[in-house]
């Protein structure tokens, strides 16, 4: 592929304590990949966008397709109430593929609009409509990973696989899903509750015997932690049943961990696994505000997740909005010694942070994917517009633009809006 | 005036507790007062908006037009610093009326279009952009209230008045500003740090001759408090404070209060001074989440406050959502006894219970003032819409396309939008 330059000013961040820039800058593409940003015009076919914001693809490390119908609905309830009620009731709709073509279409439309370039997305246990959300968000120019969710007990009738079934659809899930190019199979055992021993085990030799990566839930609710208490007598702690199964490294995204002990930091931090954090979610569901600046210091992975649709945005804006304001929330509430999350920080986590599991993604460093979104924030702006620095201008458009007037997205150098 | 109905699907909150609402029902309007709702067809004009959403026009119990033009802007700090290096310096350059022509514009302009038809605004210490605000603000057919700020001590030179000149320039305030019709002045010490005794005594007095409500900041920030502490030796507390200066009654708005102790939450009772509840800016400013239910329970009057800039968005929909995710949080972090805020009480917060601080406003209920905003809300909406009920659609509004689609709005019966 020849090369090109988006001409406009660009953001990013390398290091989550400040901002990169580049006023009326150069940012050029080879073969996918970020090849240079430089104040030089380069020689090859140039994208003038202006003063447009050019900033990195964001990365949404964890939410459920099935449930962005009712997102923004039934907030009233804690987890494991929410799922019984409404969750289960709305994922049971999608044994039916034309239901789910017709919800996944909306779901792939709306999220092909936002800022978000790479995704992992829990589908439900039914392998055809995962299949068919898969085709929707490759369609949608979306880059990451959709996982047919496996469930063996404690749920529902119309959501409970048996162990073999469970096993056999997931295997055949992942044969079809091979012909998609961005969009790849993930081994998804909801959560601990949900699947039985035996289940865990065989998915977790899948995920080896295929080489997939592995999402799941971990320590989100306090009531749910209990539960896994009872369930795995076995283990020490909710993270060291994951680590038995063998289901803990840096190919394994574990959403929400509010509520990780100490023995659990460690497990994360020498695993290598990465927290979905869904500030958003784990507010809305009453579940808490996980210590990101503990896990930070501690040297765990991290990336922010909408958890649509215990967060009802899609808006990976409205994570760094939240995951601000939770930060400082906890700050207050629990520990003043330590400092809350400040914007180039909670965006490094959208951009670099939680990109970095796909890879070299979310920067605009040498060699890193060409995921690249561009945002013409001079409309609908401030009167004090003129006077902003290009940091202060990202600020100010994501508390109060998020993902509007974005003319440009390109997922791996391939532009998709 | 003659009447008219509005039709559509209305929704209103009476009480705290559930949702009052009416399928295909007539709002009648006559007076600008509602006269009554039901399912019966009125004999007088019609205004069919379908199946519309129709919904009380919401309050604004406190915000900061000056600081609209850096909301979304200087988010890593706290409310002291927060003041000094940013609010301060931008209020300052309010004493040029054209630059208060541009700003305001685009503030009463945005303002216009959410759902938001009363308010209770701050504008800065200079009485000609003040009263160009309320122009703006009555030519956006907005309705409520407008403070000329008073600041004498403890502010940077440019902000500092004259006992003298506060007072003076207070009271030409009140004099220019007779004659708007929608928009009234209201009295507006700043908080106590900003305002010596003398000032507050005086300020105190003009609220009784000119028998005009009046608005300030109580308890926001522990640092803010410490140092009230040691300015009002003489007060039991920040609270108190203001009661001895006689500015607590049904006619005063107090913002924030996030740290009454027992005998500020007496005072307030007793008074009947009105909360006006951030937390958006609570959470952006790292000052805490005020314990609503706890105010609820002791029977104070409240409202909720977007309290630009500290808030980043003129949204009340995003106000009632972060009072609710807020409220969960604390209910989470500090007691988890009681109930957090649910959606109808968050709604009524936002209606009925901050707009009684203008009489009889907020509701649909035989005589309440006539402030009605009407929503398209099938537009951009879920697979779901048509199995939602009334409140469900109205949830679903507020978190996912809030101030979006506003296709009518009217204040006191005139129709603004």
């Amino acid at each position: 592929m020849a090369a090109f330059a988006i001409h406009g000013d660009i953001i990013w961040t390398e290091r989550p304590e400040s901002f990169s820039y580049i006023e009326n800058g150069y940012l050029v593409v080879k073969d996918g990949k970020i090849l240079s940003v430089s104040r030089e015009k380069p020689q090859c076919e140039i994208i003038d966008t202006g003063s447009s914001l050019v900033i990195p693809g964001l990365t949404d490390l964890h939410l459920h397709a099935p449930q962005y119908a009712f997102a923004g609905l039934y907030m009233d309830e804690e987890l494991l109430d929410w799922l019984n009620h409404h969750t289960f009731p709305e994922e049971g709709k999608y044994a039916d593929t034309s239901y789910a073509e017709k919800a996944y279409s909306a779901f792939a439309s709306d999220l092909r609009k936002t800022a978000t370039t790479r995704v992992s997305v829990f589908g439900t246990i039914h392998t055809d409509s995962t299949l068919l959300l898969m085709r929707k968000l490759e369609e949608a120019g979306l880059s990451g990973f959709v996982g047919k969710v496996n469930m063996d007990r404690n749920s529902p009738d119309y959501l409970t696989e048996t162990l073999d079934e469970s096993i056999s659809e997931t295997e055949r899930f992942i044969s079809e899903s091979s012909g998609f190019e961005y969009i790849k199979p993930i081994i998804t055992p909801r959560f601990i509750p949900s699947c039985s021993d035996e289940l865990m085990k065989a998915l977790s030799r899948l995920s080896k015997e295929y080489n997939l990566p592995i999402q799941s839930h971990l320590d989100e609710n306090l009531s749910e932690i209990d539960w896994v208490r009872e369930l795995c007598p076995w283990s020490d702690s909710y993270g060291d049943a994951y680590y038995r199964y063998s289901m803990l490294g840096p190919r394994s995204i574990m959403a929400h961990c509010v509520w990780l002990n100490d023995d659990e930091i460690k497990l994360m931090r020498n695993t290598g696994a990465y927290i979905a954090h869904s500030p958003s979610s784990n507010a809305n569901l009453s579940s808490g505000i996980a210590p990101v600046r503990k896990y930070l210091e501690a040297g765990i992975n991290i990336g922010l997740a909408t958890d649509v649709a215990g967060g009802s945005s899609l808006s990976m804006f409205r994570m760094i909005q939240d995951a601000i304001a939770c930060s400082k929330l906890r700050w207050r509430f629990d520990d003043t010694s330590g400092k809350a999350l400040k914007f180039s920080e909670a965006f490094y986590l959208a951009s670099k942070g939680g990109g970095s599991f796909f890879g070299k993604t979310g920067s605009f460093e040498s060699g890193y994917d060409a995921d690249i979104v561009v945002i013409d924030d001079s409309k609908d702006s401030t009167v004090l517009y003129d006077s902003l620095s290009i940091p202060e201008r990202l600020e100010f458009y994501t508390y109060r633009h998020p993902d509007e007037n974005i003319i440009q997205k390109y997922v791996q150098g391939r532009r998709v809006l």
